[in-house]
């Protein structure tokens, strides 16, 4: 009879999935994992199968995460405000000194992307979703009145998108709340 | 009295940067660029320091041959026209075969530039680089008349600017040449 698993799936992927997105695929080492994790090697590689696999699990965890908080931030009313708030929230913390591990989305699309199809779906797939959630709230704002701009809703949810990983990758690098604040304004007048 | 040097500079600086823009920093092994150069581990470390210093300096010839690309491309009359071709140029090979290794400033922002100074500083000058340049070629095309959104150059080049990463990772991901195009025309509706 198998021994009953000692610890709690959910929370050592997060564990995991901290590691992972701080640190990225290649740079994380079991040892990294064993220590965040608390588990030793056979305990985590028998439960998840390899580092791949438990990459993967962790990866999915982060994506439902984000997927959820995104659809709860855009659910506001009016539709304006909810866009503004789900993009402020990707640099909340820019002026502060905590790790700007920037979104694990977008830095898969760089890391493993290109020779994981595994991931590179992963990555298409949330490109997907987040293109699909503002076409649906600008609709909703160019109904309420919030956005005033009444081009089509996908186009504009396209521009949206495409500049997501840009404001990741400036929150990345640190270029301060000013800047920030400066490309986010510029951007969400797109709305208007 | 010192042994002369027995190879290109330039070249073995752009034979390792292939290297380091193809499989990032952290997955590049000694193996590899010894295999690319063709130069054993102390002519390349005895040459360039170390594993770091040989990125750097190899991430540099990237970025002055992408910068003489992109002023080339934007050089163009009128205006409008070197703009495209400048966002063209980013996914030409989108639909072949070949690696979509993306911008290695857009890769190397997620990859080292939390970690390191001196690459964080390099993409960040990368960024104002490109809007500068964007800038530039805007302000020429609402004089020439192919541009006809006539509000602030700087404020049009930033959407531009903070569209290019994500671009990049569409290309990365390989969404394919028509998704590619569509994103294209609706950012270049932004000059119209």
């Amino acid at each position: 009879m198998a021994r009953p698993q000692e610890f709690d799936t959910q929370q050592v992927l997060r564990k995991a999935m901290a590691v992972f997105w701080e640190k990225g695929y290649e740079a994380t080492s079991l040892a990294d994992l064993m220590a965040a994790t608390g588990l030793s090697k056979s305990s985590l590689y028998g439960s998840f199968g390899d580092k791949r696999e438990l990459f993967l699990a962790a990866f999915d965890v982060y994506r439902q995460d984000r997927k959820r908080d995104m659809l709860h931030l855009l659910s506001v009313d009016p539709a304006r405000n909810g866009i503004v708030s789900f993009y402020e929230s990707l640099f909340a913390d820019v002026d502060t000194e905590a790790a700007h591990n920037g979104c694990m989305s977008v830095n898969q699309a760089v890391e493993m992307a290109p020779r994981d199809l595994r991931v590179k779906d992963m990555v298409a797939d949330d490109f997907r979703t987040i293109h699909e959630a503002l076409t649906a709230a600008i609709k909703r704002g160019q109904q309420d009145g919030s956005i005033k701009n009444l081009s089509d809703a996908e186009d504009i949810a396209s521009i949206l998108v495409l500049a997501f990983p840009g404001l990741q990758l400036m929150a990345r690098i640190n270029v301060g709340g000013e800047a920030m604040n400066r490309n986010l304004n510029i951007l969400m007048a797109q709305l208007d």
